[in-house]
């Protein structure tokens, strides 16, 4: 065996031994749901962004325009509760929309101390074209997994995040 | 019927069609699985940070000290690829993670623009304390599934993030 054979071997060696630490990694960091779901958080925001391109709007963002298109003048404070956000992101995010001309504010009138939110003409039309880009989104998700087990996988989140819909509301911040 | 009555009745037709504009709403936000996953991991934070009370650590922060436990001296630049993390987002907590005394850093002696990071003795005892909490949090985030369910759901949550794994790796910064 030659000088260029023996540091091949103990490359290959080194290698081997990288690939299973990272093997045992990958098994601890994959064996937790919060490490997963972190995950595909991400994805889902990577896939949002590769197919919703109009006045970048950020998931969130549509989150809260889907809200005012339910609820026009809704106040900012029930708008946090219905998508778990703390109160100063809805407000920076609302803020952000607004520069954007996607929504208008006003002081509540019954409450001076409360914000109310409508969604603008030009915020409808967004939405509008949006509607196609984020439901491609959606699909691009959970395309991995055959119709039944989309299907399986939705009721399973949907059953975890109602139990623990009290949960999370207001930790968005910390992160 | 006297006006009391009547009071109380446009009053419950106007809470019966708020929460039917609630439901309807609900309906539309609980069908997308990219709003069930941002509460689940909405979730998650809360559930960590109530179980995991030690040095602040965050989920991410957990994410690197794992990371290390298996790979002491890895490169930041390694880090961040097995967690899914952009090299910005990396430095910033590996440097957190250094202020607190749990992780050290050096330039790599083969490569000096990288830099390589070592968990600390103390970090190493943080992390033993931290075990049992963390694992706690994870149960805590399925525990309203069924034992089989929680099997099925982690083997889809595995199926979907493995199929996207290339995906969002560099877009939590956009948050």
């Amino acid at each position: 065996m030659n000088k260029i054979e023996i540091n091949q071997n103990a490359k290959d060696a080194s290698l081997s031994a990288e690939n299973a630490a990272t093997e045992r990694l990958r098994s601890k960091l994959w064996g937790r749901p919060g490490f997963l779901v972190r995950r595909l958080h991400q994805i889902h925001y990577a896939l949002f962004f590769e197919e919703c391109d109009i006045e970048g709007v950020t998931p969130v963002q549509h989150g809260i325009l889907t809200v005012l298109l339910n609820r026009p003048w809704v106040d900012q404070s029930a708008i946090s509760l219905e998508l778990g956000l703390d109160r100063t992101t809805t407000a920076d995010v609302v803020r952000r929309l607004e520069e954007k001309m996607l929504v208008q504010r006003q002081v509540n009138p019954n409450d001076k101390r409360s914000r109310q939110v409508y969604i603008t003409p030009y915020g409808i039309e967004v939405m509008s074209q949006l509607r196609p880009k984020m439901q491609r989104a959606q699909e691009r998700l959970v395309e991995p997994l055959s119709p039944e087990e989309q299907e399986e996988f939705m009721r399973l989140l949907i059953r975890i995040v109602e139990a623990n819909n009290d949960y999370g509301r207001t930790v968005l911040k910390k992160m």
